[in-house]
């Protein structure tokens, strides 16, 4: 239902929230499962800890838990869960009591939803998104030690999801009340809030949110141990004429510092391969704000967002598998203050005075692309 | 003079042409020294053999003779020379004949045109080109071992130059009669030929031909010994807020199948960083020749090229110091054959099959940015 | 005093123990400040905080708080604290009774015992070493997008501390109840433990104990991005005719999976440089044994380990800065059993029949250097 | 016949020698193919070009000739060939006339000695190397885009030969006629040779000489693009228990300044995987050479080289298939001149004076290993 207004506020619950350890996995509805399987493992390597005709249950290299990525054959491409893996098994009766205080739809499931997971919770939270949590969980092999099994762009852990939500300091509240932490943020003189990282464990996020229209599932990223792996993975898209599954990248990101790479899968779900941030884990870590209008803040290099980036993401799942309706943002967009019309001049002044155009504008190769106007 | 027919094909001399080592170094004419100098020396980290108020002498980490790069101080940003080492002292003789009977403008100066250099032959070649030929040269220390003055994104060789000329099968027959080999080419269906690679030494290239208005100097590039210095170089530049120097890449081209990116200096002149092509030294080495419709040729990853890469070039000058006129490419162009209104189609019915999107079009990310009706 | 027998397991306070973040930063006793600072700063790359004449206050690339290492002029080359990160003020009060219940020397400095911290806490923990425990810091730039700063080796975080104690299975239980957890650890099949591995921050460790005589300070440890990094480490030692400074690798360590390399500093303290261990933040995270007779524990390439650096260590000052006595080992020693004259048989069978050398010895290369009766 | 008089000086040919374009491939005779294949191909990679009951034959990724080595089942381990190739068909009539002159024995094969490579000449060579030259050879497809078969450690070109032979003076006199340039050596202030570097094409060598009894085949190496994949041949080698076939390294040469490893495969050939060496393709390309009793010479990290590596290699074969007789050296040996009881000093003083070590000599962990009466 776009353009219908964001409720207000979320009230942060008496009960506590439950003590999230990581993001583990994300189940991803997609409609032609062999196409995606041959997607993320035959293309990406993840490793199959377990399948049917129904789905399959993937992790990465130094996971020693059963999964990160559930595939699951269905009528619309669409995220179902975005998991997080808790302390204890106590923190589940917290997630009832914390998400039930809020209103949300509850579901327990003693022996699991999915395959290798056992006693777990699931909610639609507050911001429309399909959230599991679980602590019991069946032990695989950690392969860190199998280098007989890696490849050249080996995927070693589950790193971060990315959701996309109207109001972002609405989302970043509510996530605080669930115990997370912001690290880094894109804002702008208005006070206008474009996109937030937030963390559990001490990287620079566990998720993070993206102003857009949603709730929506913007990208689930994968982690490398170097860049060379990431480059590899391009590399083996350009061998297998597979390369239009690269939509963006490889680059350094401004935000968090890490070097990325976003590929498309067989349903247009985003994903992002990412190494090489931070550690975010002392209470007082500092966060980075970045102003919108520094073109380096997206990608450190100045190159060029591309538009798909940021319009198209993934529809989210309520519990019954039925798709979120989506609320538009109402906030400027990030892409229509960057890339518009007047998207071009450095907001800031001792960047422009850098800028080896005339005045205060970005060279051809770095604005021409978006700007209308610049076309050949 | 653009719009002028260019001369017919160039008679193969009876002479016989200098035997050719490699492409050895390139004689800049800059407008503010001091600027080039921070850009090639401070944030590129070539190193300077020797300097004074006109000129910097700059060479690679490996190199042993006195320069890759003379930075001179000059009224207009153009290329004074590309120049070759030959296997001996007497190939000079060879040179003079050669071009002599061509009825080229030929130079000698027993004492070098530049600082480190000893006897030298400057030509304007049939192309247009000014070329200069030596054996004679300083040697300085070889900096190999010096891994305490090495960088992150340390440059060890020059590679090879870029040329842009008109009519490209015209150039590459005068370059085979110049001892050249081809290496790898772009054509189309009808016969086209967009760019040639051409060889001494047994690497992908030391010079190549792009068709375009022409003569003039497309890019000179340096090697690097692995990826991730090109990746340093690129967070270098972010991090002194020169993202803008970075016009394409970094990425990995189809064509010579090196991972490479390109920089544009104070003046605008274009410098490629590059690693990792392949031996080419064999007789029978396979010349590979790409369909400029096949969208992974420049870029193995499918990112599109940018506008200014196919049209921004340098001046070259003539013996005198004066820029060469520029006569325009007839032939049609790579640009717009591959980014103009008809320009997304794959041409190769397997490539088609694979693509994502509809029929045989490149998804939105990959052809959005410079179609025209395509864009925000 | 050696020989002396160890007292008798420690006590499990009933106060709680202080709740620790991280290793923080480690207080080094140097005997000639510039020599050391020469090697920290000018070779490592550490980066100068702040300094004087009696100290070097030094942190890594992506460090926000003020240091990541002291190196302080003294009399005799020895480590004056072990620092650690709390999570709040708080815990300094908690460190004072968990300590003082132990019967531990402890000291409060609430203006903080070196520069750039704040209220802190000193302790001689029941093993011997001198711990510290600070939540109040100053902060500093994260030079994590300074890459006009990194060097080829850059150094961007304090990784871990290493600890020599004479029994190992004491100091585990004792570092248990401060709140650590074992990750890996080395054992025989008779039950003796050689070295066990301990972390509070997911990785695979803060500190570790290795048996010997003690306590004794092993190495200190930080981290790079990626291997090509520690290579250039190596690299630039060669250059500067300081390849003596390289006592160990680089190679791939068996425990902890992490590409490793072991330098000694001008005073013969032991340095790692480390990268890419693995994801330990789970409370079930599975424990990894290893085997002492597996050749490939302590190098995963099977390359022996030289015998200094199981032999050598640096002394541990009490709070008055006199060294602590050291006490003998007792139970077999790593070297002892693993490179001494029974000491190539594999015991694994299944490591054994893979074995290419006659019935279950390694071939000459991988044992001669040690083996009494192998030599030249 | 160890202990024979090395003949006299070999006489310089009036013919010329055959113009020799670069290394090409090794026929190596195993006692065990189906183990000798599992190495080669499953363990690091080659790819099988063509196969029977008799013999495999494999290349590299970027090779486009039929192979770079030929496994051949035979009774002993042993080389069968250095095979190199020349520039034209014609070439061959050279290379029958040189050595015909020298006396060697001299056999054509109009259809080859080997599947693959058309009209060819084996000789055995005045120093008692097999030799082969052949222009003729089948095109395969080059792998050098076809990611998607690369390995994380992948071989792509095999780059060089290395031989022992006991007077390397002689040695080098002989390659010399035979077209070949000295890139580097090792001698000692006396004017004793240990080892010489050759190169026809602009690497640092297509083969060299090591000084010691000969003629035997030291190693064959191939070459990576990246120091990373010589790093992950090491770990796949560990993650399969074959460790003990890590011989020396990986470390970084002094000599060529390449990155190394060297590998024993299952018949103990020694194997060489080598990455970025420099250009020599110059005529008057420096001559760097080192001093024996530099340290830094075979691993500019001063780790010790293994005994194995100066003392074992394989047998050659005459063109009968017969094993040659070896030829004791009678000048000192590098071994003993460098890890003997007077190896440890450094020779030039202002290394010496950078030691830390008292005086001149190693500290314990460069010089123990191997150091009569510094065991433990």
């Amino acid at each position: 239902m776009p353009g219908q207004t964001p409720p207000a506020s979320i009230p942060t619950p008496t009960a506590p929230p439950p003590d999230i350890l990581r993001c583990a996995y994300m189940e991803l509805v997609v409609t032609d499962l062999a196409a995606s399987r041959n997607f993320y493992v035959d293309v990406l390597g993840l490793v199959v800890t377990e399948e049917d005709t129904e789905a399959v249950y993937l992790r990465s290299i130094e996971e020693f838990i059963h999964h990160n990525l559930v595939l699951r054959q269905g009528p619309v491409a669409a995220v179902a869960a975005f998991s997080y893996r808790v302390r204890s098994p106590q923190e589940l009766d917290r997630a009832v009591a914390f998400y039930t205080e809020l209103g949300c739809e509850v579901r327990r499931a003693p022996e699991g939803f999915t395959r290798g997971i056992g006693d777990s919770v699931r909610v639609v939270d507050p911001l429309g998104f399909p959230y599991e949590f679980f602590y019991d969980v069946e032990h695989v092999e950690r392969l860190a030690w199998r280098y007989d099994l890696h490849t050249p762009g080996a995927l070693v852990r589950l790193d971060h999801f990315n959701q996309v939500t109207p109001d972002v300091p609405r989302a970043v509240r509510f996530m605080e009340d669930l115990g997370f932490r912001v690290t880094e943020d894109i804002q702008d003189s208005e006070g206008t809030t474009y996109a937030a990282w937030l963390r559990r464990k001490p990287t620079v996020h566990d998720t993070a949110m993206t102003g857009g229209d949603g709730p929506r599932m913007h990208h689930v990223a994968f982690a490398t141990h170097e860049k060379h792996n990431i480059i590899a993975i391009c590399d083996k898209l350009g061998a297998l004429r597979l390369s239009d599954r690269i939509e963006r990248g490889p680059g350094r990101h401004g935000v968090s510092n890490a070097f990325y790479l976003y590929l498309r899968d067989p349903d247009g779900h985003r994903v992002e391969i990412y190494t090489q941030d931070y550690w975010t884990g002392d209470p007082d870590n500092p966060v980075v704000t970045w102003d919108v209008h520094d073109n380096q803040r997206r990608d450190w290099w100045g190159n060029p967002v591309v538009p798909s980036w940021y319009t198209e993401a993934s529809p989210v799942l309520d519990l019954d598998g039925v798709p979120q309706p989506v609320v538009a943002r109402t906030d400027t967009s990030e892409m229509a203050v960057t890339i518009g019309a007047d998207g071009f001049s450095y907001t800031r002044p001792e960047d422009a005075s850098r800028a080896q155009a005339d005045d205060d504008v970005l060279p051809s190769w770095k604005q021409g692309e978006y700007k209308l106007g610049h076309q050949l």
